[in-house]
């Protein structure tokens, strides 16, 4: 029972915690089977965790008390012991144990965009370049960075101010940050790692310009690690998190790089200057597509399911005050209020988790098509790559942080291990697209579609609802009608519609009143925004219906995940309430049994909150929690780990300098 | 124009942000004075602001940079230095400067506590006491500190564990923290300097428990500040902010403390174990209720209008992709999704300063009254305390983070300013009380007040309005009467009572149902919370209206403060559109008048928005920030800032000892 109870000689179970898993409506080994997508995976996931965790060199112990520069060591000795772990382990790229790695090492590890190097000359170069590069960059021969983001722009990639201007006599390119707001900003591992990297730059060739193209660009010497010639760069300095990253800045003053650095797969300057075109270059937005998909499980929707796991573990340990007079204390977890705090956040990395499959499976099927050349899934894929992306990680951060929160005090603490969470999830909002603007690019593909479905011409599959504009109003009768998915499914689709069409109304008076269409589309993108987070919502809730309608009823599964799937929906419906409620589709009578069925709900569930979370079979240096622990000795340990910081670690300066001179009693004692 | 570019050579003004001031409807220095409330205060806080920023020991200039212990012994210097400061600048604590110092010193300063312990004692302490302890420390000849929350134990204070037995056989107190729950922990200033302390302790006398006493409790030496017998005490280790003080954790193993120890204004144990009564305990609740509320300026209001302050700026200089085809880069500022995030912040901030000033006169007035011996209005003083510090925290919390996401990546940057802002501000959510507990505790008297109304007996000024009862709807017909305030303010009132009175009506439904009453006030919380916020938010708007109402147009104050309070009350509508629609008194209809009329306002509001936060008349020194300085030039100061990052002064061990193994070329160059 205490398995994950380690290292910190605290044995046994709080006997509060104990007797929340012997009530346990179902079996936990065989749901965390279900989201590991069955045993095998679960087998593998925990050989991998075991043996990194068993490694003292991946070991987090300290890392609540490190500076930034001790991080970033620590993470450089991971990410260059990693290599050595793999090859004793016999765990390859292509291997089943590659995915859960990261997770195990919790993200502490250098060298993430080494990979994103290598990946993009394996996308973008051509076989000459990749047969050179590749090799070299697998045995880590060199260490690859990816620089496009500047100090003066971000998501807004046509705007990237470095230049590559081809010189015909020397076949070189030269490239040049003309201006402070050119240079590069934020590469992760290009601060003071990398010797390479990936330049975006705009191409100019005979004083033309041709957009922004990829440059590898050698940056440090591979004998010293100095600067090479034209180079600047280093250390951006600190951040919110993300310490044992050394994101970096770099400028270029007239580098000569040899005309074969150009990545040309798809387009190459010939050595007369002569510019070719190859293929697609829609191409490249899907390795940015995918790269949004594949973050969202470890970076957006594990942090969720960790945060809930030290919460509702810390909230049925805690007690405080009293719910019944002449009782004990109340465990925290038995007040409503604490229950609305926590629960719809489970029910959400539910909900999230089974999305991501969802979103997975469609890019699998994409990938197979486009690789047959077949393009047509491309805007679909984008448009659900940027919603879904923005949605979860606005979603999931704002629940670390009431997961914070519900902690109170404790939870402020680093020790709890929320705070690092919170603030790295926060990130996930920002990188990889800034969610608003990945919302309108989303909101741009809906009024496409809608324009397209409402004239009867086809539209994706996950967009053909858009066609069934239906007035009407919702037919439940009682709060119990509440539970059945047809009802809210039904009210999510009709709201998502409503929103969308009324915002494509709103969108084209103001473009036959005479507003100019970038105007017009500037005026609305408030109300597109929330027409596109409908959509992912809607998209969200149905999906979770069809997952527990698929779910076999063994050891009571599909009937707990029916529940959470119910509070995920209704959660939903109260806590956005106008958007239902304008056109009366639901009406305030309905709100308010929409209202008592969720509060019924979160009875429910409370029952099950601590199984649900076991479910999720994170261990307890995973979860790095003085809080959060499988045994919940919470204050126990939050007295242990204090002992370790720095601050109890040495006399502070501060007492002989400042102190001393000020208490200057000859007594000991008044 | 460039007054507060200095000290880091950025001479002229980025002509993005220089235009924005040439344009503005209103004088802003006139504006800065009606914040401060007349020109006199204007002229204080400047000169009390331009002391300590001048003085280098204040300097904040490397807080990003700092560890843990360096922010502590900074802290501590400046602390110290300050009463040096304060006796030659001639700046008393009576005296008019005193309520800036803090603000000028931007909070990084310690002994805060040492405030709290000296208060304490002025207010439960006799005469006796007061004599003897006040002296000490205001020569600072002892450093106290304030030890209420437990590691078990903090909003619920009757459920402290620390226990003080009366032994009368040597007229001593023994001190005991009987469990690791029990221990002393978060108290600032106690982990490494204090060497006094007020302890709260359940006394017992003759075996019998009299509930919670504060009592002088010393845990360090004067001599050389090692912990006294019995004494077992350190620092929590990191947080998420705060850095710079020690909150500690203290165990009392069998503390003997002489009799007068106990803070015995109130109530005292005499020689033979009499416990004695004297006049009121609720004048205790007083004492925090005041704190909440003078912290509401600097610790939660102030960080907001930084927030937007350094975001409007940013945006203001920030151009990214194009609102037109053709034209250069638009400012994003002038995109309609980041007004919508930052202008409905400024409008709070304005917002908030006003309605603290109406809490500052309820509380002088309730002072008067007290020191009259007339206890009548601390209900409602505790219920405003509670819900306008719950609201305030929560409001602004989320507002500053919205400040943080709103500048992109350069937002994260602790460089930005806004991570610190953010960090700091969210434990305002915890402190003093926890939010939902504080709303509970506003929700709770607004029911007693409900039914006193309701049965026509006389209620507090404030709550008034819920005696008038109408159901109804709103008159207005079209977007423009939702800009005149009588519409506006009544639909506030409207759903503060429709909340109030239909969670009343729940409640007496369950507990008429047979359900015992505690259990039916828990199954109401989530909607009690609810119902607290609305009747805050409805005062807020309210104050507002009446702040604007009294405000002479000189300058074009009123009218500018008339669109402020505009969009304030409309944003909140369209943000809790489901709360106005429920019951039909706003039609959807009228929602989408309120939606139009509200985005109307963001346009309006764009064109002043950037002189909006100059008049809070912030220096770049007190905003430490490399986005929001008042001359904009934004990239060069993040470059310069990130130069002096430790990341930058050294070379990384992890070169030498895992990156020249790794990258073993003989070559220089690929």
């Amino acid at each position: 029972q205490d398995k994950y109870a380690q290292g910190f000689g605290l044995g046994s179970v709080n006997p509060d915690l104990a007797s929340e898993r012997q009530t346990a409506s179902f079996s936990v080994e065989r749901l965390t089977t279900v989201l590991d997508g069955g045993a095998e995976h679960t087998r593998v996931r925990r050989a991998v965790v075991e043996a990194i965790e068993r490694d003292p060199v991946f070991s987090r112990e300290n890392q609540y008390f490190q500076t930034q520069n001790e991080r970033y060591e620590a993470a450089v000795r991971k990410a260059v012991h990693l290599q050595k772990k793999m090859h004793e382990m016999g765990w390859r790229e292509d291997g089943p144990e590659f995915i859960y790695i990261y997770r195990a090492l919790a993200g502490d590890v250098a060298f993430l965009l080494h990979r994103v190097f290598m990946r993009s000359i394996s996308v973008l170069g051509s076989d000459e370049q990749v047969a050179k590069w590749i090799p070299l960059a697998t045995k880590h021969q060199l260490i690859g960075s990816y620089a496009q983001t500047e100090l003066g722009h971000g998501t807004y990639l046509q705007g990237l101010e470095t230049t590559a201007v081809f010189d015909t006599t020397t076949q070189e390119f030269i490239l040049n940050t003309p201006k402070i707001s050119a240079m590069k900003w934020w590469p992760g591992d290009m601060g003071r790692s990398a010797t390479h990297t990936v330049v975006f730059a705009q191409l100019y060739v005979h004083g033309k310009c041709y957009g922004v193209h990829p440059f590898i660009v050698q940056i440090r010497s591979l004998r010293d690690h100095s600067l090479c010639p034209g180079i600047t760069a280093g250390d951006i300095g600190p951040k919110m998190n993300f310490e044992h990253i050394d994101n970096g800045y770099l400028m270029l003053q007239n580098v000569r790089i040899p005309r074969e650095n150009m990545l040309n797969k798809f387009c190459e300057v010939q050595p007369d200057g002569t510019y070719v075109r190859r293929g697609s270059q829609k191409i490249n937005y899907f390795t940015m597509t995918t790269l949004r998909v594949s973050l969202l499980s470890d970076e957006v929707i594990l942090p969720l399911m960790k945060a809930c796991t030290i919460a509702i573990r810390y909230s049925a340990v805690r007690r405080q005050s009293k719910l019944n007079p002449g009782e004990e204390e109340a465990k925290i977890l038995d007040y409503q209020t604490q229950q609305e705090k926590l629960l719809p956040q489970l029910a959400a990395a539910y909900a999230f988790h089974f999305i991501n499959n969802y979103l997975h499976k469609l890019f699998d099927r994409g990938y197979k098509e486009i690789q047959e050349r077949n393009f047509s899934s491309l805007p679909e894929l984008h448009a659900s790559s940027s919603g879904f992306k923005a949605m979860l990680s606005q979603y999931c951060t704002a629940g670390v942080e009431i997961c914070l929160r519900a902690c109170g005090g404790h939870g402020y603490s680093l020790l709890s291990g929320l705070p690092s969470l919170y603030t790295k999830i926060l990130a996930s909002c920002i990188y990889e697209g800034e969610n608003t603007i990945l919302l309108l690019q989303t909101a741009r593909f809906l009024i496409k579609c809608f324009a397209a479905a409402s004239a009867g011409q086809p539209v994706p599959q996950s967009v053909t609802y858009l066609a069934a504009v239906k007035p009407g109003k919702c037919p439940a009768k009682n709060k119990l009608d509440f539970l059945n998915p047809d009802i809210y499914v039904e009210a999510y689709q009709h709201t998502a519609i409503r929103l969308l069409s009324s915002t494509a109304a709103k969108l084209q008076d103001l473009i036959q009143s005479g507003v100019k269409k970038h105007e017009a589309w500037n005026q609305c993108t408030v109300q597109l925004v929330q027409a596109a987070k409908a959509h992912c919502h809607y998209i969200t809730v149905k999906n979770f219906v069809e997952t527990v309608e698929k779910l076999e009823n063994k050891a009571g599964i599909q009937k707990i995940m029916k529940h959470l799937c119910d509070l995920y929906a209704l959660h939903g419906i109260f806590s956005n309430a106008g958007l239902f409620l304008h056109d009366g589709y639901i009406s305030g009578a309905q709100m308010d049994m929409i209202t008592a069925s969720y509060l019924d709900l979160l009875g429910v569930i409370r029952k099950d909150a601590v199984p649900l979370v076991d479910a999720f079979d994170f261990t307890d240096k995973s979860l790095n929690s003085a809080l959060g622990s499988y045994d919940g000795n919470v204050y126990q340990r939050l007295y242990e780990w204090a002992q370790k910081s720095p601050t109890n670690q040495q006399i502070s300066p501060a007492y002989e300098k400042y102190l001393r001179p000020l208490l200057h009693n000859k007594l000991s004692k008044l």
